[in-house]
């Protein structure tokens, strides 16, 4: 009996489905959303401020696959490399999601020979990372990238990529913010110097990334403890990375006994004197702070990173500001470029990269606590009808103001009420109303309603479409 | 021995590495393309038409991820569902990437309970088939969708979507076009009255979608010794499908002695002929063709379907213009919404689908032709200095008009010469350059140059914000 039973239950369920009455998990995938319209209005807004801070620094826009071949992204992000998405192998191809904008952008480089160019490309990127999807952090997220190729003079475009990053949070309202920046090369040089074997730079870099979201001592321990660092080069570190300042720190470290008697430090520290003097030409100095605590995870940074972050005065007691998250980050990659060249000819890279999930939702809050009224059309008049039966004449109408490049709505119903008709506007937004009305047709007039104050005006039916764009057009 | 050779080779290999000589095969996955500078500034130009003409019809806009839950895809597209591309398996959920906007949109309908909603969706979908990319046909491309939602009056929103693709092909200006129209109903009734069995309805109407790219005779022997129809019944469709006309075929086949006896293509027809009245409202009809022999392959739709092919007049004595493939299609469906829905509550669809890629070739290969020069950046002025050592100067004055809102460039070189920088102008093609020397230092000036006519003319360093408006301000 019970297998009869199941069978039957089975059937049912077969039936169901054939109902479409499947039980389907009905979601996005795991760290991913839908942007509604409203979530797009306010999107678009982000967008339009970094394009346009893009273009106004001369860039152009390229695009490129959302997959890369596998063996593209392998080599190029250090222990981060297991949170890239694999595409099944289907017969073909190894393909892989692509990380970042970054590492395209090298193959596009390497691929079309091209060794000076400076571009911007606006795309998602994928990450299997734990999402924190209430503080922004996404496996499908934006980055807006800009970035500088080509041999030039030192740290010049360096601190254009800090002076964008700094023009797009000034414009775009988040609050204070502060950029750091470091120099990979002043990290080795300290490696170095505190006695860090070569083979552990790049894996003691990395617990050194981990001290915006851990203390010093948590840090130590996974050096000391998971790393095999001895603990006198980890307290060595210790020291250094608790200093941040300007130039004065900068001049400071270049008279550092130990520091000093590195090569590549005394290089770092060289550019990175030369970087704050252009930075005070542009005024930005104020924002910016020289942060030896700032490493960055990415293997490929090969000079100057730096990482900026929204400052939030949660208390006015609380003497120093608490740190929001990161919003943009970046750095120079000189050798990227030529990993995929067949010669391994160099293209020096600098560029940023700016994360607009983190910024969106702050944007989204504050337009959800502000209770403004955002509208997801641009609808300038609504075709309408007083009696019934003319459908007809309401589609005539519309092609009209259409074909005339008037953004233009119609109820879909043959005889629509015209409280619906005003209702339907007062929700959306839409500014005017046009009445088609029996009276109207056999005087060559059509009746025009402004939402707001309820005027009507009768306009003569040649006259409409500049009426309708005299009344729309912002001043 | 062999183990220490092993052990080598892996060493090898890794100095190999990080000297950066991999052999790469250094390529975009198959059927995949990078999008240039030049090439993305056609690009926009395309989307711009395309999302006007959207937001001209009053259409809001959102967003979905890139992969969905492998089983939001299951079941949707019948013969075509082997083009999905999956994701790995790296633990979690099992993902699918896009294969069009249409299913992703009614899982977002379904998912929010949204009845009612008009909305343009502009997105990469991606499809594992053979790529023919010099005709436009890859595995990752662009749909442009525009789709009404929602229960209305019969065939109000279907001539708007129609309406929709006769004003982008005409904005584009891509010579002359025809939009195919057919119904779902009609081709299911038409294969009942000849005699196709009911389980054979979706492979035979796979068939008939063939018949763009095969002649009949081919499309026949498919149905008959491929699929198992009788070779009677393949010769009844086979007179069916060669029709095409307007309202004259619809009111013929209205009086047809077979297809008026079955219900399903009756309704069709009179709603084909509903359709037909309002194009004729909208004025369109004349490139708007009912032919029996579109089908479009995807199971979803229940109604209306349609589909835009340019038409190439190859030759002047050939009578018969020669399609040069399809450029939109689209239709309803009236049952996918319900697939996701819990309870099966059904949101009756209807859209459009742009396809840009064949588009973009198009109108790449114009411009290849014109030797029309694109501008790819929008640069207004470039910051220059005649005499060396006034990199400082020149960061100073950019900064200057960077915070002023002006688009502007400086060459990344301490002391570059005037004629490089001229050169870059015309390169470039920036329309003026603002010069700082020496003595316009003094003056508090600075020299600008229009570039196109060598005219200069100094103006006062206050003043030259408004000055550079002015010039590059188009009237």
């Amino acid at each position: 009996i019970a297998k009869e039973v199941a069978k039957l239950l089975e059937m049912k369920a077969q039936l169901g489905g054939d109902e479409g009455k499947h039980k389907f998990v009905l979601k996005t995938p795991k760290g991913t959303r839908d942007y509604s319209p409203k979530q797009m209005a306010i999107r678009e807004r982000v967008f339009d401020a970094i394009i346009t801070c893009f273009k106004r620094h001369g860039a152009e826009v390229i695009d490129t696959p959302v997959f890369e071949l596998k063996e593209t992204l392998t080599g190029k992000y250090g222990e981060d490399s297991k949170l890239i998405y694999d595409l099944k192998d289907q017969g073909g191809e190894l393909l892989s999601l692509r990380y970042d904008l970054t590492v395209p952008f090298a193959r596009y480089l390497a691929m079309n020979k091209i060794t000076n160019i400076k571009r911007y490309h606006i795309a998602k990127v994928y990450r299997r990372d734990n999402p924190a999807m209430t503080r922004g952090r996404y496996r499908e997220f934006y980055q807006c990238d800009f970035d500088i190729a080509g041999q030039f003079d030192p740290m010049i475009p360096d601190a254009e990529c800090l002076k964008i990053v700094h023009e797009i949070l000034s414009d775009l309202q988040l609050g204070d913010f502060l950029i750091k920046v470091n120099d990979r090369r002043i990290l080795d040089g300290m490696f170095a110097v505190c006695g860090v074997p070569d083979s552990k730079f790049r894996t003691i870099c990395s617990s050194v990334d981990k001290l915006d979201k851990m203390p010093w001592e948590e840090v130590r321990s996974e050096m000391v403890g998971e790393k095999g660092l001895s603990p006198e080069a980890a307290d060595r570190i210790g020291e250094y990375v608790q200093l941040h300042g300007g130039l004065d720190l900068i001049e400071r470290l270049l008279q550092d006994p130990k520091l000093s008697q590195n090569k590549l430090a005394k290089e770092g520290l060289g550019d990175m004197k030369l970087l704050f003097e252009y930075l005070t030409l542009f005024g930005i100095t104020g924002k910016i702070s020289f942060d030896l605590s700032l490493a960055r995870g990415l293997d490929y940074y090969t000079g100057v990173i730096f990482e900026a972050v929204l400052l939030q005065q949660e208390n006015e007691h609380v003497e120093e500001p608490v740190s929001v998250g990161s919003v943009a980050g970046g750095g120079r990659y000189d050798g990227l470029v030529g990993m995929f060249d067949p010669k391994g000819r160099k293209v020096p890279c600098v560029g940023v990269s700016i994360g607009i999930e983190r910024i969106f939702s702050i944007l989204e809050q504050r337009v959800e606590a502000s209770e403004e009224k955002i509208r997801t059309t641009e609808t300038q008049v609504l075709v309408a009808s007083a009696q019934k039966k003319l459908l007809e004449e309401r589609l005539k109408l519309i092609a009209e103001l259409w074909d005339a490049g008037i953004k233009a709505e119609v109820l879909y119903k043959k005889n629509p009420k015209l409280l619906n008709q005003l209702q339907y506007c007062e929700e959306t937004g839409i500014p005017l109303v046009a009445i088609v009305g029996e009276q109207e047709l056999k005087d060559g007039v059509v009746k025009l309603r402004v939402v707001a104050t309820r005027e009507e005006v009768n306009v003569r039916r040649e006259n409409l479409v500049e009426e309708i764009r005299m009344r729309t057009n912002r001043p």
